[in-house]
């Protein structure tokens, strides 16, 4: 099994991953609370059951077409914004050491780009790179007119201030969208974001493109994280949604969650959504990706989401699974916000 | 009945009073949801039932009694700077127009100042003043040394783009902590706000010296305006709160409501919350000040809050009545900003 998070190529949120740790730790808690409630499981990879019973089944929402769609239309823009004004936007990575994780998303951010017309550049610095040198480096990018999106491969070494090396990138290039004042614009009623951040754009993207009503809908949201979990619900709010976050603090996780209309879990723990979680009829987001020992594998491992699929998919109207459903959205949305920051950029719509 | 906001000299939060207008705006929405209901009702101020039954009555949280005791330790701590260093917190406010009620806040807050040893400073610019003359004067408090807070009355008059003369004012001054950027520090985990708004923060602030325990506990906002239904969930949720929020659009908010642990009203909307929504032992903080008709009093109106309170107070374990709740928190919460921002400029502990 995979020490370090997370390796599908189709889950580009790295810093996804890598924030949404903070929750694993406080897990065994996550665990006895779930205990209290008589679930089987045990920490880590807690087990579904397998599917017997022949009840209704979920839609499966495929959010690998999804977005292979969007990055059609993505390059179409792209073409039609060359042709008219000679421009191509360009999305500019900072890697900073040698994690094999963080290579293996570069590399796909790279090819994804590729394949949509957008030109990449990378700068990657040694694992004991300063601080100043990776802000030197931003900030080249930040005056580089060519460059329309910066993006902070994270995990930083740990003798680096993320903070201040976020802080570094210019608001109008950071489509990652996770700097303060970006989520204050997004939280605020009559404020506009300038980006919205990549997985939860994704995620309601696939909402929309199911055409599920959110007004006045219950979302429960499981997890808090400022990547996924705070920014998903804050987009649920926007949209007239009554939103409740569970996280694992929550005493009673399960009842609540069953009240939802709308069900986006990204806690980092394997299978805790159960199908008792459910309401019927509800539509689940698993954002979640998490290796669990698996011996039958030649890795030795495989991706699961936080929801148990196979007991959802009884309950649940429509579901997206793991791998193949949030993933591939989160790099299509990066893509979408490199070209909206150079449409912007350059005054074009 | 007085058709502009909120004249009690209890409560300082015009801005608040102002942005809860919205709400109101889709207060029939609200009304229709409630008829469905069957709750008994009229628009513009729904009617709590007279107390009739001898059940639990809650422990009155007396915010006045509390905002004096805290107005005592602002004094003591002034004192103390200004003899340990020699430096007076200063707090500006701008004027503008002639609304009555704003210049009765705006008086209320010089005299709260004048009681604590903060120097206060006022300018009142004409209601046909133009934006430029407002953001030169916001600059001119920016720059000086002697204010260590700035406060612009809202509302602005209508000609006015409030979004722009807000953002004038030095995020180091801003004591109202409604700043975008000071929002997404609040909302995000790892990041600290400067300021905590004030309504807000008076909330916590009550529920802290009632010794009510926070983490874990369902809390349920009414309401979910930039100023106080916002900030109040954010703050809940850093103290792991498990949040819901409910709104205009929500389609069963008694239900919801009924689930809370702490319940913070900030709807706007006069005898919204009936008994029926109170969980037995919940805590009840009411933020709104709402005027309806009474015949009785010589203004022809009085003020309530969003909360039936007689109703309320035989399921709640702890609740803040109108006035004399929330209102006198707020206005010593900005004085505690303005202090706190007097002791971060000169780096006093």
């Amino acid at each position: 099994m995979a020490s370090t998070a997370v390796v599908s190529s189709d889950w580009s949120a790295s810093s996804a991953t890598a924030r949404l740790l903070p929750f694993r730790r406080v897990q065994a808690q996550t665990c006895r609370l779930l205990h209290r409630q008589s679930v089987s499981f045990h920490c880590r990879s807690l087990k579904c059951s397998a599917s017997t019973a022949a009840g209704n089944s979920a839609k499966v929402i495929d959010g690998k077409a999804c977005a292979k769609e969007i990055r059609g239309e993505i390059a179409a823009e792209i073409s039609r914004m060359k042709e008219a004004i000679g421009v191509v936007p360009g999305l500019a990575v900072v890697l900073v050491g040698s994690r094999k994780d963080s290579q293996t998303y570069v590399r796909n951010k790279q090819k994804a780009c590729e394949g949509v017309g957008i030109t990449s550049l990378e700068v990657h610095l040694p694992e004991d790179s300063s601080e100043e040198e990776v802000i030197e480096h931003i900030s080249r990018f930040n005056g580089d007119p060519s460059v329309h999106g910066i993006l902070v491969q994270l995990p930083l070494p740990r003798h680096m201030n993320e903070e201040r090396i976020l802080n570094a990138v210019s608001i109008e290039k950071d489509v990652d969208g996770f700097h303060p004042l970006n989520i204050g614009r997004l939280a605020m009623q009559g404020r506009e974001p300038l980006f919205v951040p990549c997985t939860p754009k994704g995620c309601m993207e696939l909402l929309h493109r199911l055409g599920v009503e959110i007004t006045g809908k219950r979302a429960v949201v499981i997890g808090r994280s400022n990547i996924v979990g705070l920014p998903v619900s804050l987009l649920l709010q926007r949209q007239n949604a009554t939103i409740s976050i569970v996280h694992s603090y929550t005493q009673n996780p399960e009842e609540i969650s069953r009240q939802a209309d709308i069900i986006i879990s990204a806690a980092g723990v394997a299978n805790l959504v159960r199908g008792s979680w459910i309401k019927p009829g509800a539509v689940v987001i698993d954002v979640g990706i998490n290796p669990v020992d698996d011996p039958e594998s030649p890795k030795g491992y495989k991706l699961v989401g936080d929801v148990c699929y196979e007991e959802a998919s009884q309950f649940a109207s429509a579901i997206t699974p793991v791998p193949g459903g949030v993933g591939p959205m989160t790099i299509a949305m990066l893509l979408s916000n490199t070209l909206l920051s150079a449409k912007r950029i350059h005054n074009f719509t």
